[in-house]
């Protein structure tokens, strides 16, 4: 593996990895096609060369093409045709610009959150296990290593009795904080164990930010959609909060952060920067820089949620916005919870500057995170085969998504539009305007199928006809609650 | 087992749990020779009836007047000396009454807490694992059921590994809350499984109704000297603290909690009642009513932290406070952390009419406490011996508590008091007025000793020459700690 801009790259070939060039150059040929695709060389429907013509071509091995077709793949751009070849798929129409500019400019203003009944009893239903769970974020309990982590959590707490029982430090058994902070390389952060604090979830983790850096009144400034349990948060703290629009293929618009800056005193900002929550959007490396940069010359600090970026569909594990942070002002927070066992609720915090603080705040919160599951997750990151794991789980949640993007695309009314995320397994999808995505959340609710309507995502009336869905899963029974919300749809045009 | 008054009375020998009329028998002659102490009819040193002769007094089994002997013994008020009899112990002076009735009334002003750094490096430091552990208020690991409640981690998660990995619902694992629902019976409560929401530990309990009920700003009374981790939340929150002085004998004052209700609106009042940190004080029953009809009077929430009751020394198991509520105002909160495994990070609240708030903000919080550790605390609960494993380790608590006062008494300058807790293992030394305990501490930290000097206990210059001690743990080096200790005291007379 190697480092290149701060940012990890790592291959779908166990091999690939020790063979630095070859990583390269798959890459470089899968960013070549894409190009080419995005310029219309190459058009929807069209086949793209055989992989043995583009090998001579490029006087390259046929592994590196297939590597650099099948990251293609995984992102959904083209798909293989049996006996035929690779085509070039038909985009599906993404999200809109969130908002025009003269739009934007009027989200400046900053709400108390004051959530209502409502939305609440939304967020109570999604969480009912008897619904088609396409509303709540959770991963699909099928694809975690569950037998595995099991079967450690046993043998430690075996092996270590005394301190399975007793209380870990504030911050968190070490040997856990070690094996953090070598994967939080894949980031292209260097921290040492020192600078982590173990957390209860990454939610627990953005709230320790939160109370370490905010008091009751200040304002926060979150990338609007806002992920609900966010908000739920901001209300309890008594903060307001300043949605700041979102920009197609960036993330938080920071034309307009920016200039909410000058018009608002705005004393933290959240960002969900690698397959955002619910966008799903990859915010770019510059735009990553450029945000703690205008940040950090106020002082502001930024409050990362990074639980999705080791679900990248493609080759390049997304870099952590910590990367840019020069003065400790960005608190840096990520789970397992995606990946291993939202069970367990093993998260972590990078707090910078604020770390006394956020140890303080988590003795308080709840003393520690409990000792046997931090044990079991050190165990499968040091013997346990996380990468192995990634590698299957990712491959299944990009084939997963294009499904859903396609049986979205085919159900609903014409002119729906769905993102086409690069990882995690988040879609966000707007119903043509005028339909209101309330209404088929509760009509689907009567056959027993939960979605996330899009007013849960803000405290205005915004995203009234989208709505959030969870592509973690895929049955015969998702297919055809897709087809029900589809045909619910219909009926509201 | 049998309710009286609300409370639910238990007894050191399994058999007498069917016999309902010897227990309450044991009960009552315990308590008449206790009543005949006390007036001084035996008093220090004096021999008291041997078990024959009373057996034969009162026309009552030998094994009644063994039984109400032993309940004696557990609470540090008779001795038994070997070949010669049961004596009545040397009574050592207990803590003051904390203040003067007009001295009481100066606290009548709320405070916003502010602790310095001083305050907060003492924290850090007592959990500081290499230090005597007589700082900080952990129970004995020795004294864990750690093999078998890692046992049943091991089981419960092999044996339900998909339930596991995954979130459980806010709320917490049903099996459990069922188990806690009718361990409540104890405490005299009869609330069901749907009452009780599950927590990491009981200060995240506290916490959780502290949200549920205050807002930044508000005030809340609590008892004085205030066990300093809600010191810490109620700063973090932004809220105001009332000292409330406390009486010996019966914990807070009613009296000046009732004359500070009518100078300053308080929000919400914590109480420990039963075997209270840091004073060791048990609440009476008739005080308890007295508390919860006060506050309810004008809708004020009590946020109860009853986490010590289990480990009462005497043979009637403390009732809550919950026990009077008609209103639904009293937030009850307790954890297996002083008896199981504070590793495990299990708690609960019974949050009456504030359930609904208290589920959604253990969901923002962090979404769900860990699910392994439920599965296997409802598993010992069900299945493990835990009224056995409470037999045995109330009776190591009740002598060592005993050991360390007497090692107090005889180590320290003379004028010395200590608290007299008839449970948990928290003792509550004052030394004579002038002696600055922050100096013990300082020098006892010197020579590798924590204690948790009075300073910690308080928002002003209270406590002074005061500090906590843990009688969790009893062995050479405690009792090497404790002269050093002495000796340090007795260097500043």
């Amino acid at each position: 593996m190697c480092i290149t801009h701060g940012v990890m790259i790592y291959n779908t070939d166990m091999r690939a990895d020790h063979i630095n060039g070859t990583m390269f150059l798959y890459r470089q040929i899968a960013e070549k096609i894409s190009g080419m695709i995005t310029e219309g060389t190459y058009r929807p429907n069209e086949r793209i060369p055989s992989i043995r013509s583009l090998s001579r071509q490029l006087r390259v091995s046929v592994n590196t093409v297939m590597e650099a077709y099948a990251s293609l793949e995984n992102i959904g751009l083209i798909e293989a045709r049996p006996q035929s070849g690779y085509y070039v798929r038909y985009p599906s129409p993404e999200p809109k610009a969130m908002l025009s500019r003269k739009v934007a400019m009027a989200y400046v203003a900053p709400n108390d959150v004051i959530l209502g009944d409502a939305s609440l009893q939304i967020m109570r239903t999604l969480a009912d296990p008897s619904l088609v769970p396409l509303g709540r974020g959770a991963p699909n309990t099928d694809l975690l290593p569950s037998d595995k982590l099991n079967r450690m959590l046993a043998s430690q707490s075996k092996r270590f009795p005394g301190q399975s029982v007793s209380y870990g430090s504030f911050q968190g058994i070490r040997k856990l904080r070690v094996q953090i902070a070598r994967r939080l390389l894949h980031s292209g952060c260097t921290v040492s164990a020192d600078d982590i604090v173990i957390t209860s979830g990454c939610v627990e983790a953005v709230n320790l930010a939160l109370l370490a850096t905010c008091r009751s009144g200040d304002t926060v400034a979150l990338g609007s959609p806002i992920y609900y349990t966010f908000l739920n948060s901001v209300q309890w703290l008594g903060l307001k909060v300043l949605e700041i629009p979102s920009v197609p293929g960036e993330g938080m618009s920071l034309e307009v952060l920016s200039y909410a800056m000058k018009q608002t005193p705005i004393r933290a900002c959240i960002v969900i920067p690698n397959f955002n929550n619910p966008l799903g959007t990859l915010m770019p490396e510059e735009k990553k820089r450029e945000l703690v940069k205008l940040l950090s010359k106020q002082e502001i600090p930024l409050i990362e949620d990074d639980v999705y970026s080791d679900l990248a569909f493609g080759p390049v594990h997304p870099s952590s916005a910590k990367v840019h942070d020069e003065k400790g002002m960005v608190l840096s927070c990520s789970s397992f919870s995606k990946t291993l066992a939202p069970g367990y609720r093993i998260g972590w915090i990078v707090p910078g500057r604020f770390q006394q603080k956020v140890e303080q705040l988590k003795a308080l919160f709840n003393i520690a995170t409990a000792s046997p599951t931090q044990l079991a997750v050190a165990e499968f990151l040091t013997n346990g085969g996380y990468d192995h794991h990634l590698r299957k789980i990712r491959r299944v949640y990009a084939r997963q998504v294009n499904q859903m993007r396609d049986a979205v695309i085919s159900n609903f009314p014409q002119g729906t539009r769905v993102s086409r995320p690069e990882g995690g397994f988040i879609l966000w999808v707007e119903l043509p305007e005028g339909i209101d995505a309330l209404r088929v959340y509760e009509e689907g609710l009567k056959q027993g199928i939960g979605i996330a309507p899009g007013v849960l995502f803000t405290t205005g009336n915004r995203y009234q006809n989208c709505f959030r869905l969870n592509a973690a899963f895929w049955s015969d029974q998702i297919a055809q609650a897709l087809e029900t919300l589809g045909e619910i749809s219909e009926s509201m045009v």
